[in-house]
């Protein structure tokens, strides 16, 4: 069983994931080469992942076969598991729980080769929906506060299978970046009554020097304080907290800024390691004012070294304003 | 000018060091290969280095010159910049200051080919000696509130030179990790009155599980919720809030320990990358009751991916009690 623990200093959890367990021979020393040979996640190899808790197919086919557009299955190697009641112990100053959660990978294309930033929109909004399904029906789960969604593209991003996907896990504690996020948002609200992410919405449009591209319904800008080079954030201009209130009209919005955006990226950049997140409200938090829902996208550019280690603290060698310039003037949308 | 830059939702402060700006074309997609060739850091190319701060000589040879066992000079390509005075402003919802503060590089050895873990003791409390003058002597310049010293060892931890080196940075802010620890350490001291560094040493010299080694003043531990596999932190079993307080014996004794713990990682993971750093009080907070100096040290052997990115969540797949009794297994020490 995986295990949850807290450091008592920071308040800072960790997964401790014994089902992963290694031993120090195994680990690679530099990031390992070579993916190739059979892979799990394509049609005709279903068998060979959990049964799936979720597929968009075509017509009356049956589960766990062929047939699918996009496909989710529990992690056969999962962070925390499913099964179990949640327990929480004390061992003096320290404070662990039970590794209890969901773990699923969202398989995005049946085409082994299909890269997700050439997916076209309608592709891309079958993926999103998948998430908005997985998320609302783990809110069920009274154990579980949140749902985290991201995406790891590319070996140095940290994905070991090469088959476009994304993984979800859901958690039965708020992880602190979303408490911080939460926090900073509602202190903001209180102050102004205003939701800081419409406020930033609102300045960057005016500036415009940081927004790399927008349609009616979302803004693609790169933050003030980016982490990485080209950072970039997807935010909907409308307000809302949740992600999972998303209609299929938005979802299509989302896709087709979401494509644009990586396309802009990947043609600044060719073959770039990314990361990305969903950071939406807690489960059943039910529509907050203060809180905006969005997508981060994290470029693998630089390398987190001693400083960031130490000081939480990140030094970034691209100005956002000359980075989104570059995006900007990367890709001619006819 | 470099400038610093506070995320207006969660309060993170970045760096944007123009000085280190790059076309995208610049970035290495995957981690470069090859460093070798001409090295800045060997002794006969001192002037390809900005002119030495600190340098430990034998007898009276001049500055600037072969001769030194340990030697100190600015970054020739900062993160920050020494010069100017400090100025803050806001744009709008957003928060910046220019990047005043010291980006020093401390060469840890003449040898291009020693490696740090090999270092004997008296060697390694050279390093750590310098550490201590350079801190006393950038605490006397009232625009600087954190001195971060931490090294980047390997490739895959940040490294771009092979030959042994640290860095420090000066900071005109306390670096967030830094207020967490503070905050968490604070709220211990005042529920409890007893420093909670003090009180995990204890708690780990009872259940002994995670003691990695020990001398008569320090404790190497692996850390309850360690971030990464084999995760350690080296503390001066007295209390202590302020790592320049150390005397030479003390010094002594932590490069004794250090020594072997580093010696223990590496026998048990050859060639580990890893970085460290230094936690230690605030420039001229004097004496802390609550606060408890330490190094931790962080081999680089998962990825941050987008599970990390998005939380500040870490994923552990090796428990810290089987990660210590591997290092206690690693070595005999005669």
């Amino acid at each position: 069983m995986p295990e949850l623990r807290k450091d008592p200093i920071l308040g800072r959890w960790i997964i401790i994931s014994k089902e992963r367990r290694k031993r120090p021979t195994d680990f690679p020393v530099e990031v390992s080469t070579g993916i190739g040979g059979f892979c799990p996640l394509c049609p005709g190899n279903e068998s060979s992942t959990p049964p799936e808790v979720l597929a968009f197919r075509d017509g009356s086919l049956p589960a766990n076969g062929p047939g699918w557009n996009v496909r989710v299955v529990p992690n056969k190697f999962p962070a925390l598991i499913i099964e179990g009641n949640l327990s929480k112990e004390g061992i003096g100053l320290y404070d662990r729980m039970n590794g209890i959660g969901a773990h699923e990978v969202i398989v995005e294309s049946p085409n082994h080769d299909h890269n997700f930033a050439d997916f076209i929109p309608v592709e891309m909004a079958l993926v999103f929906k998948a998430y908005k399904e997985r998320i609302i029906d783990l809110e069920k789960d009274q154990r579980f506060r949140y749902v985290m969604v991201f995406k790891n593209h590319g070996r140095a991003a940290g994905a070991s299978l090469e088959h476009s996907h994304s993984q979800l896990i859901a958690l039965p504690i708020l992880p602190r970046m979303i408490v911080s996020e939460l926090e900073g948002a509602k202190s903001h609200y209180k102050y102004k009554e205003r939701c800081i992410f419409c406020d930033i919405i609102r300045q960057e449009l005016q500036q415009k020097e940081r927004v790399v591209c927008e349609n009616d319904r979302f803004i693609t800008i790169m933050p003030f304080a980016p982490r990485t080079p080209f950072e970039m954030w997807i935010l909907p201009k409308r307000h809302s907290s949740s992600f999972y209130f998303q209609d299929d009209d938005e979802i299509h919005a989302l896709a087709e800024l979401f494509s644009e955006s990586l396309q802009r990226l990947c043609n600044c950049i060719p073959n770039v390691p990314y990361n990305y997140v969903l950071h939406t409200d807690p489960l059943r938090s039910g529509g907050l004012e203060y809180y905006h829902w969005h997508f981060e996208i994290v470029p693998t550019l630089t390398s987190i070294a001693g400083f960031e280690w130490g000081s939480g603290f990140y030094i970034n060698p691209m100005p956002p304003e000359e980075a989104a310039q570059f995006l900007r003037e990367s890709l001619t949308i006819p």
